[in-house]
C-alpha cells in the first residue's frame, strides 16, 4: 500500500502520519486524569485556529461524523448535493430545500431568495461538497443568514484545513467537521464550534433534543465549556481519537494554516494540470470553486467507472471512488488531503489512472 | 504513572497492552478497503465469544458508550442503581422503575412481581453495576421476560470478559459493551448484539426511530449484518478504534475467556481479603454478587474520601474515585479489569490505601 486517498466515503480512511500514530500510542501521557484535562484545554485554544475562530465557544468534541450532523434543529432549511440529503434524516425536523445540478453552486441572491420564502431558523450550506467536488463560496452569506434571523450552519468534513475558512469574519454560526478528512487524524471524533447568537439559541431552546445524545447543554457542560464549576458525565469520551487530534492540530499550527491552504490549492492544481493532459474531463467547470482536497472527474466515454477503480486498486494500490449521490456514475472521486496532499500522491494518481486509460475496456459505442 | 485504574466515572480510561497500542498504530494494515472488510468479518466472529453467544445476530459496532444505552424503545422498564438512572434520558420512553438500596440486587420473584405489574416491552438490567460493585445476578430472568413477552436488555460494559455471562444460555435479547473496561481497548467502540427476537421486534417496528443514529435497521445494513447485498453509508466508524478491538478480542481468546473470568474473580480477592486486613470494610455484603472489576469499599469512619482520593492519586500515582449515583459519599472505587487485573497491582492499591489511613485526616467525632 503505497498511500491511501480518500476512497469510497462508504469507507473513508486517511493514511495519518508516523507522528501522529506514535501520538496515539503514547502510554505515558495517556492515562492520568491531569493530562486529560490540560489536553481538553489545549484543544480548546488550539483548535480555533484551523477555522480562524476568536469569538464563540471554544470547539465541543461530539464523537463522530454522524452526531455531529445531526445536531437537531427545530426547523431547518438546506441547498443539496449530497450531505444536505443525508442530513435529511434529521427526523422531526421540517426541511425546505432549493435544488442546483450537481458540480453546480448558489449565487448569494439565490439563497437570499430562498431565505426570504423559507425563512428559516437555520441555514445549511457544506463548503466542501465531496459528492461533487465544489468548495462552495461561503462570503457574504452569513450576513445574509444575520439579516434574515437565521443561523447559518457549516459542514466543513472535506475542507477544514485544506481550504480558507473563516469561521468569525464569514459570519458562521455552528461550525463543524471531522477528524479523518484534511486534519489528518484517525475518523472518531469531530470538533464542532458555535457562535454566540447559536449558543443562545440552542440554550434557550424550549424543547428538549430528541435525543440526550444530541443534548448540546449537556454536552457543553460535559465539555467544561459553559462556565460552569461542575461537570456532569454524559458519555465516555474517546481519548486516544481527542490525543490524535491534538498532535494533527499541533502538526497544522507547526506548518502554517495557510501554507496548508496554499499545498492543498497547488498540488491540486498539478492534478487538474495532469488530467486533462490525459484527455480527462474535470466535473467542476469552474476552477474558481474547485474543492482543493477532493477532485471529481468525468467518467471518460466509453469506459465502466467500476472497472477503472478496480483496475487502479488491483495494480496500483491506490484507492479512488466513485460518484456518490446527485454524482453517483457520473464521476470518478480522488482524495488528496492533509498529509496525502503532495504532488508526489498526485503524480502516483496520474500514473495509475494513465494506465487504466490503456489496459481498462472501452467501449466503441 | 504506574498503572491506570478505572478511575473517576466522569473520565475513565484504560492502560493498554503494548500489544495492543502497537496494533493501533500498524499504518501496514489500516489503510485497504479490503483489510477493512476482512477485519469487520474476523470481528463478527470473534466477538461473539466474550458473551458465549452462538445464535442471533453478529455484534453491530456501534461507536459509543452513550450510543449503546440510547437505543430507543417504545416503552422500557429498568432496575435502578446509577446506570438504568442514566437510562431514563432515553427521551419519549415510558419508564417504570423498581428500587433497590446501592449494593444490593433483586431476586426473581421480585422481577417476575414487576414484570406482571408493569407490562414492560423490554427489561433493562446492568450486569456489573459499577456505581456499587455489585454483578447482578442473570440466571433464570432471560425466561422470566420470555414467560413476559419483553425483551432482555443488559448492559455489561463494566463485565463483559471480566465476570461470566452467557447471552444464548441466559436469555439475554440484547448485550452491549464498551471496549475501555475490561475488553481493555480505548474507549471509542461499543459492541452490540441482538439476539432473533430483538431482531424481530427492531426490524418490524411501525414508528421510526428518534434518530437515524439509533436506527438500528439501518446500522445492520451499514455493518452487512442484515444478509442484504448492498450496504448503505450511515456514518464514517472509528477504524482504529475497530483494530484495537479486534486486538484486544484476539489477546482476551488466546489467554481464555474462563481463565479472565478466573483471573479477575482471584485478584478480586485477593484485593477484598487486603481491604479487610487494612480494617476497611466493602461495601457489598454479599460475597457472591461483588463485581471482580470493580471493587466498593465502605469510607471508613472519619474520613473524607475526596482526601483519601486525592492523597492516592498525589502520593502514589494511582486514579481510584468516589461513589456515582446512589453511592455517591458512600464509597471508595477501585476497578481492576483487563490488563490491570493483577497481584501487582492490587497490592499496589493496597499500599496506597494503607499510607492514605495514615497519613489523611481523620476526625475523632
Amino acid at each position: 500500500m503505497k498511500t491511501a486517498f480518500e476512497y469510497n466515503v462508504c469507507l473513508p480512511f486517511v493514511k495519518c502520519s508516523g507522528r501522529l500514530t506514535r501520538g496515539e500510542a503514547n502510554d505515558d501521557t495517556e492515562g492520568t486524569l491531569l493530562s486529560r484535562v490540560a489536553l481538553f484545554a489545549q484543544q480548546h485554544s488550539t483548535t480555533r485556529m484551523p477555522a480562524q475562530a476568536l469569538r464563540g465557544s471554544p470547539p465541543l468534541y461530539v464523537r463522530t461524523g454522524t452526531i455531529r450532523r445531526a445536531s437537531s434543529c427545530p426547523s431547518s432549511w438546506r441547498k443539496t448535493n449530497y450531505w444536505p440529503h443525508a442530513q435529511r434524516n434529521v427526523r422531526g425536523a421540517k426541511v425546505n430545500t432549493i435544488i442546483t445540478p450537481a458540480g453546480g453552486y448558489f449565487t448569494n441572491e439565490e439563497i437570499e431568495q430562498a431565505l426570504e420564502k423559507h425563512k428559516p431558523v437555520l441555514f445549511f450550506l457544506t463548503h466542501g461538497e465531496s459528492s461533487s467536488g465544489v468548495a462552495h463560496p461561503i462570503d457574504g452569506i452569513g450576513d445574509l443568514c444575520l439579516k434574515h434571523n437565521c443561523l447559518f450552519l457549516v459542514d466543513s468534513v472535506a475542507s477544514l484545513g485544506g481550504s480558507p475558512l473563516y469561521m468569525d469574519k464569514q459570519g458562521i454560526d455552528i461550525l463543524y467537521t471531522g477528524s479523518q478528512k484534511a486534519l489528518n487524524s484517525p475518523p472518531g471524533t469531530a470538533p464542532i464550534s458555535f457562535s454566540e447568537r447559536a449558543c443562545n439559541k440552542m440554550f434557550n431552546r424550549k424543547t428538549k433534543p430528541v435525543s440526550y445524545l444530541l443534548d448540546m447543554s449537556w454536552l457543553a457542560n460535559y465539555w467544561g465549556c459553559d462556565g460552569k464549576p461542575t461537570r456532569a458525565y454524559h458519555h465516555t469520551g474517546p481519548v486516544s481519537g481527542f490525543f490524535s487530534l491534538r498532535e494533527s492540530l499541533a502538526i497544522l499550527a507547526e506548518m502554517g494554516l495557510e501554507n496548508s491552504w496554499r499545498r492543498h490549492k497547488e498540488v491540486a492544481e498539478h492534478l487538474h494540470k495532469g488530467l486533462e493532459d490525459l484527455g480527462l474531463k474535470l466535473f467542476v467547470q469552474d476552477k474558481n470553486v474547485r474543492l482543493p482536497t477532493v477532485t471529481t472527474i468525468v467518467v471518460p466515454s466509453g469506459y465502466d467507472w467500476k472497472e477503472i477503480v478496480a483496475y487502479v486498486m488491483k495494480h496500483h494500490q491506490i484507492e479512488i471512488s466513485g460518484g456518490l449521490g446527485p454524482s453517483a456514475g457520473m464521476v470518478l472521486r480522488v482524495g488528496l488531503m492533509g498529509c496525502n496532499s503532495t504532488k508526489a500522491n498526485a503524480d502516483m494518481v496520474l500514473a495509475a489512472l494513465g494506465d487504466a486509460l490503456k489496459c481498462c475496456h472501452k467501449s466503441k459505442v
